[in-house]
């Protein structure tokens, strides 16, 4: 099969450097698909009349580069394409670019506005934490958090999503990046190897649940989110969700869904892995409780403040249910022995002193501000688009006319400056109505009316190309 | 086999829950050593003349308490010992308690004093990090690191440790355990399952290794460093080495060792990692440079502000040779997609504007006055002892006479309030004098006297006991 991937020049020096170069673009190309498993060096050298030293340094030298992974036992197969640093440029987490300085273009989905951290507050409250430090605080502290914030946040969560923690369960994390890392590490270990995960999902996690080794399986998601019956007829036994708002869709999980899926649990020993991303945002209404709080025995809760106050502060957290905690305290020690202490103490400072839920209240009405502008400037530009999902979060969905193709409306949007997500990058499964994912939290309503008039010119020269 | 390790009262009720109970105990007592394969739910379920679910359920608990691994395709078995949060409770590398306020009592080897950190540099360095951070500082950022800090780093490090490393090759991690977790999971994902590893050696970084899926294998240590020729031996394609002031026993590796050290690495393909743990402190003579800076191509680097500055910041940093940096920045990015950006930053203006070169001065000039209060001490209380190593770093190594039981030694000396090390638990192989790892960067003067006459009080009383 390789030989007709593989064109050498014999007469060239160099053979291996041929062969790698090869390879790398039949890999880059998408022609030898993730997952692919090689011939071994001693077949493949027969098949290309080579050398096997030639194969064996082309193989070793993809190996290091990522490209390759070679596991004993198991031969050589090509990586996930997500191993390489290649996460999607503007994906709908805002995960970040291998290339810096993309800076946050209007629309860009997960981002709060860098102008709203409130940068006197943080300081005021990095001091006072660094004024209180004591000299244990600046040992290897527990590889599980400060305690003083795992204490503040425990009470936070129960406050303000209705949780229902301990402050020795909860570990603190480097975001929700290392939370759904350490995740999927305990399940490996425990043997479960497939997660049900929502389609459409977050792009980002399901990078991360892959990357370490979780094979997914699509679940859909209708208008009262996941389909519990879907669910529970793939057979596996754990299942990644977004109960507050749905992500992308923005629909919340019904009651009597909430009810099966921790039945669900229960019954098969399940563990629903809960995604709160955004959850301090809902505009109509008082935000739907976490599931944690009605199973906190079935739910692997995370969070972070990457929505709320900055992502680059790698704050998170994961409160897992009791059969598990060795388990993550484990991965979390020999990850890293745990995280830096001292902004820690500065988020419990935050926290404890009022600081943060002021900031979630300005924040909050800002977010409507702009969420209605976004809407409004929709109706105006774009009067025949649908938007979906409720009032909440720091992002909404429109639907495209079918003939629209969003991967590339999405990328003529980004040569007029702007950042949406294209829907179809979301679904697991082929199919489904285009769409774009719109986010509003990091600009200001007068720029997201000259927004969408880009984006309303863009969607009019797309649809004759679409 | 099992049976006989297994003693169930059928009579009474919870029968799973004796189970696990017995095998949890037969783990913990090493009856059943790490990595024995446990035969399948059903055959013992046969053996102990019990039903298959109650095995699946004792099974299933152990697997969740990290106590064993479940792995398709590998069945089931002991986890490694150190894959549970035991980790030594006074490791040579100060790895965190699972209890907290263990405190820094005297003798503990590897921190440095919380009352030299120098809290008023730190907390303006912070400020003036704050003061020039740009919106895209607040967004995700480079996995890698922020670049301000990888500049100065770079800078640094080729100027103080002789290193040549680019900016952009260097990976921020949190703290030097995370860069071994890293290298590990890449030394892995390319094949590579056995790494040399310095006997006697580091207790701590053999615990990250080990737990990342690698199998040491014990190179013995003389007085010149790593025995080479025995490296050559054991055909691994990997090694671990602390080549400026090996742990614990303190001495430099030769310069005739260097050299054979990188013609190894050039000639095998090897990669040599090296912990440059706590080479800034050297108190006769400037320090040797890091093995990296004559070898680039062949050193993975590691280092941290652990020993300089305090653990709790969990900074740390890793340059690798060019063609293993796709795979190293890939798992960073997988693992939690960036460390904490304002401390880096501050660390970036810590290192730019002179303070951290002047911190070290004050610390170097006050941990001479502490080996030599040790060094008189030792002389004056226990003047039989001989002191092995250079002067450098925050520890010395006492060997004590062949009757002694170091670890006895160190439980006597910790119900005096004391914290060395036992030598023999670094020690990979059998063997070898007893001896104590001594910390003295923590202790002023006339602390370090206090101890060493306590100390000589528990030798006195420990030689008939041990």
């Amino acid at each position: 099969m390789l030989e007709t991937l593989v064109e050498l020049d014999r007469a060239r020096a160099g053979l291996a450097g041929q062969l790698t170069t090869a390879l790398r673009d039949a890999i880059a190309e998408g022609r030898l698909a993730p997952g692919t498993r090689l011939p071994s060096s001693r077949a493949l050298a027969a098949d290309l009349g080579l050398s096997r030293g030639v194969v064996v340094e082309a193989y070793e030298q993809l190996v290091a580069e990522g490209r390759l992974l070679s596991r004993r036992g198991a031969g050589t197969v090509v990586a996930p394409a997500l191993v390489l640093r290649e996460p999607p440029s503007e994906d709908s987490r805002g995960y970040p670019t291998p290339c810096h300085g993309s800076g946050i273009r209007p629309m860009r989905p997960g981002v709060p506005d860098p102008a709203m951290f409130p940068r006197g507050a943080w300081r005021r409250a990095y001091e006072r934490a660094l004024g209180a430090m004591t000299d244990a605080d600046l040992d290897y502290g527990d590889p599980a958090g400060a305690r003083r914030l795992r204490t503040e946040l425990a009470s936070y969560l129960g406050r303000v999503r209705a949780a229902r923690v301990d402050a020795g369960a909860l570990v603190v994390t480097t975001g929700a990046a290392q939370a759904f890392a350490l995740l999927a590490a305990a399940l490996r270990d425990a043997g479960i190897t497939e997660v049900g995960f929502e389609d459409p999902g977050s792009h980002g996690v399901r990078g991360h649940l892959e990357t370490h080794g979780l094979r997914l399986v699509p679940v859909p998601v209708d208008r009262d989110g996941l389909d519990v019956a879907a669910l529970a007829r793939t057979g596996v036994r754990a299942v990644f969700v977004t109960p507050a708002h749905q992500f992308p869709s923005g629909v919340v999980l019904a009651p009597a869904r909430r009810s099966a899926l921790v039945e669900w649990a229960r019954r098969t020993g399940g563990l629903i892995l809960e995604d709160d991303y955004d959850a301090e945002f809902r505009y109509d209404r008082d935000p739907v409780g976490c599931l944690q709080g009605i199973a906190p025995d079935a739910v692997a809760y995370v969070g972070s403040v990457s929505k709320a106050l900055a992502p680059a502060l790698r704050l998170g957290w994961l409160a897992v249910p009791g059969k598990w905690r060795a388990a993550v305290e484990a991965r979390k020690t020999w990850a890293d022995l745990g995280g830096p202490v001292l902004e820690q103490l500065a988020f419990a400072e935050l926290l404890a002193g009022g600081a943060y839920d002021r900031h979630l209240r300005r924040a909050r009405s800002e977010h409507r501000r702009r969420r209605d502008a976004l809407v409004a400037a929709l109706d105006r530009h774009l009067p025949g688009l649908r938007v979906t999902g409720v009032a909440a979060g720091l992002h909404l969905v429109v639907e495209l006319p079918p003939e629209f193709d969003d991967v590339a409306v999405v990328a003529r949007a980004a040569e007029a400056g702007l950042a949406p997500l294209p829907l179809s990058r979301t679904r697991l499964t082929a199919g489904g109505r285009p769409g774009l994912v719109l986010g509003y939290a990091a600009t200001s309503p007068g720029e997201i009316d000259r927004a969408v008039a880009l984006l309303a010119a863009v969607l009019g020269s797309g649809r004759s190309n679409g």
